[in-house]
């Protein structure tokens, strides 16, 4: 006999709880960002240097040759039906004509298509790792890692990256945050927060640590070709024969548009690693959500095909301008200490806490800056990485310069060049 | 002192398993059609019923007044960047409009866009039920639910609609299903497969059994509006005062635009039930992928203030219309039960199984009838409802017309008059 089912008893109030995965999805960003008290001075326009949308300032566009595909797209009326989850064939042999390497060639069955890179990274960790289960993502890094992977209850541990060789990878580290329960290693390279492009040694390394321990990776490439002159991108699928590799990438940064969520996932596996399970989750994944909006979907062949190249270069000519300048003009800042990036649209930039002891740490740093100064600039705390700031590359030169001018004003007044002592400064507040 | 970390071993295999969500997350319309013979008749033209997308026979589109609108959203230049993760406040609001009624108005803030209707059923569910938990779906029921729940670790449970009482559900089984693990009940109204319209009064009397159970709904109403002369379509929202409601909707079925993937989320929610968590919730989950293409979204004012009123009465004669000819012409066939729909784009019809001996059930039946006839209806055990199929509203009538023949002479070929006995029909597997 069947055990009697427990029932419930009418209830007389109502009490919806949150389910545990909506209570554990978490923007770091946006808590420490809500929790700033952002009021610029009355007396300054305000500049944000803090949004990692290229689109933001109206001078960064979308070629219209582009705009022209989407058009052509929509008035073939043959694309607004649903089309395959992991998206059209001819698209998805577009990506994989784009992505290919002589190292690392792909077809149009090693692509899935996605909601933009975050449904890309989304698929990736929800296929590959387990709750109760680790994922290495680098510290300082993108938020998103996190917010995916404590949503489901997979745990994130942190390897360090060292801003003083250029944010490598401490790979001893690393290895060593590898345990029983390490399902995978994510990789962002190109790299936000940092600006940084792996060489192909330092890559070459890191494979050796996932070959070792036989864990595949995640490779967030969505700055995949952001890389200023003098450095060189690899993918790091290009770079093995062994490890398996889900690369993340997408239009969202190289075309200039966050917006149209057009991502994908290039599954790099030479030796069928995935094929046992992975490739099967990945396409049950993407029957959730039925795939990207199938207008970009078939101008996709069009746009990774046809751009014309002077598009890509003049963006990152003024990207790279752009850093040369801040660099130039904070570096001589007493107190701050930026380091130099070699792609993608951010600098990091330490601050030397001991010359401001008016302020606690980062946040309260950049959220003064705001108050006096009307310069919006992200605190590092919302990569993990206290005690530095972020800036975006993608800002009109005229404001740029005006920001760099404000960010000395504000340092100029607040530095101390004598540290205060111990006594003084107690448990890293500032006495008032 | 911290425990020692757990090391793994460097291994010398790669495995790399999939994880319990992948592996748990299953369509079972795909594993079902996927596992059937379909090798149509080389002689005859293949004709599909089987597709929920009102496109593919591309007799209806989409109106060029809405290609209008995403033409000039695309070529204002400002829509490209990254929206706020629940849309465009101004897409919100109008979306507010349109669903607003007297009985249940709503504003921007209750609005979360989504990518597609199934991306808003993945956040509702996603928040409302944990691992564990059961939520009550309907049988025969749109498969997405299932899929969805199931990959989480969260229950379904079926509840009955009777076919003879035009798909009502049956009350008395649906409360019987209620336990303590219960977390929400899903209604699809109009619905998929079914093609039913209920009324004011049975949604009244589903929403009695929810105010005692105090169990929230989530309404699928995605194809409201779509509703036959003579019926009316009364959204849940505006028949309670108490039951909070999240209603799931979306440009794809009434725009005829699926693969554009806009979808909605309405909170309802007079009594400040779902602002304890659910709203935050939503807001947290809609981060992890950062909302719909942001082009349809600056359009959607546009498309909902201004689509002529007259394509959605074309649209709906057009299928109603259909219903009409397909319901006279099955209903003619010895063996066949059709169940005249009310609204949507489906109609269900019930083979006599003991009419047809050489069918084991309605997948074998559906499969022959391609072999034979090159016409393809989803078995409806896809709906978890053995021994019927359904058949989509949306084909040009000179096709309805030469299935409804073909299906005609199927059945004629291989109806029995007299049901074999007992003897010889074993476990209701046909001798051989
Ligand atoms: C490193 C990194 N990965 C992924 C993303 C998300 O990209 P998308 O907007 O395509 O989801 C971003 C966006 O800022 C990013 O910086
Ligand atoms: C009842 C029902 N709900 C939801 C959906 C999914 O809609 P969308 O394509 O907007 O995700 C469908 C699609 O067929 C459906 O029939």
């Amino acid at each position: 006999m069947e055990p009697p089912v427990k029932r419930r008893r009418p209830a007389t109030t109502w009490d919806v709880p949150a389910s545990n995965i909506a209570r554990n999805t978490f923007n770091p960003i946006r808590s420490i960002v809500d929790g700033m008290k952002l009021t610029p001075n009355p007396d300054k326009p305000m500049i944000a240097l803090s949004i990692g949308d290229p689109t933001v300032f109206g001078n960064l566009r979308v070629p219209d040759q582009i705009e022209t595909s989407v058009i052509k797209s929509l008035k073939q009326h043959k694309y607004n039906g649903y089309g395959p989850s992991t998206g059209y064939e001819s698209s998805r042999e577009a990506v994989a004509k784009y992505v290919s390497t002589e190292k690392s060639p792909v077809t149009s069955k090693d692509i899935v298509l996605t909601s933009g890179c975050s449904g890309a990274l989304d698929l990736c960790i929800t296929c590959l790792c387990n709750p109760g289960q680790n994922l290495l993502v680098p510290r300082p890094g993108f938020s998103i890692y996190k917010t995916l992977a404590e949503s489901l209850g997979i745990e994130v541990k942190f390897y360090n990256l060292l801003p003083e060789k250029s944010w490598e990878i401490d790979l001893d580290h690393l290895e060593g945050l590898i345990d029983d329960k390490t399902a995978a290693v994510l990789v962002n390279n190109p790299s936000n927060p940092c600006g940084s492009v792996y060489s192909k040694q330092h890559l070459q390394d890191i494979l050796k640590i996932c070959d070792t321990w036989k864990l595949p990776v995640i490779a967030d490439e969505i700055y995949e070709h952001f890389v200023f002159s003098g450095f060189d991108y690899h993918p790091m699928a290009s770079l093995t024969d062994t490890v398996p590799i889900l690369s993340c990438s997408g239009l969202t940064k190289r075309f200039l548009v966050p917006g149209w969520r057009l991502g994908w996932i290039v599954i790099y596996d030479k030796n069928n690693v995935f094929s046992q399970e992975i490739r099967q989750g990945l396409l049950c994944l993407s029957q959730k959500i039925l795939g990207p909006n199938t207008i970009i979907q078939a101008a996709l062949p069009d746009i990774l095909e046809n751009t014309p190249e002077s598009f890509y270069t003049e963006t990152l000519e003024f990207i790279e301008s752009n850093a040369k300048l801040f660099y130039k003009h904070i570096s001589a800042i007493p107190g701050l200490k930026p380091v130099m990036p070699q792609g993608a649209m951010y600098m990091m930039i330490g601050i030397d806490m001991e010359h401001f002891p008016e302020y606690k740490d980062d946040v309260e740093f950049t959220e003064s800056m705001v108050t006096e100064q009307s310069v919006f600039c992200l605190p590092a705390t919302c990569f993990e990485f206290p005690n530095f700031f972020r800036v975006v590359l993608t800002v009109p030169q005229d404001k740029l310069k005006e920001a760099c001018e404000r960010i000395k004003d504000f340092c100029g007044q607040h530095y101390q060049k004598k540290p205060l002592t111990n006594g003084v400064k107690m448990n890293g507040h500032h006495p008032e």
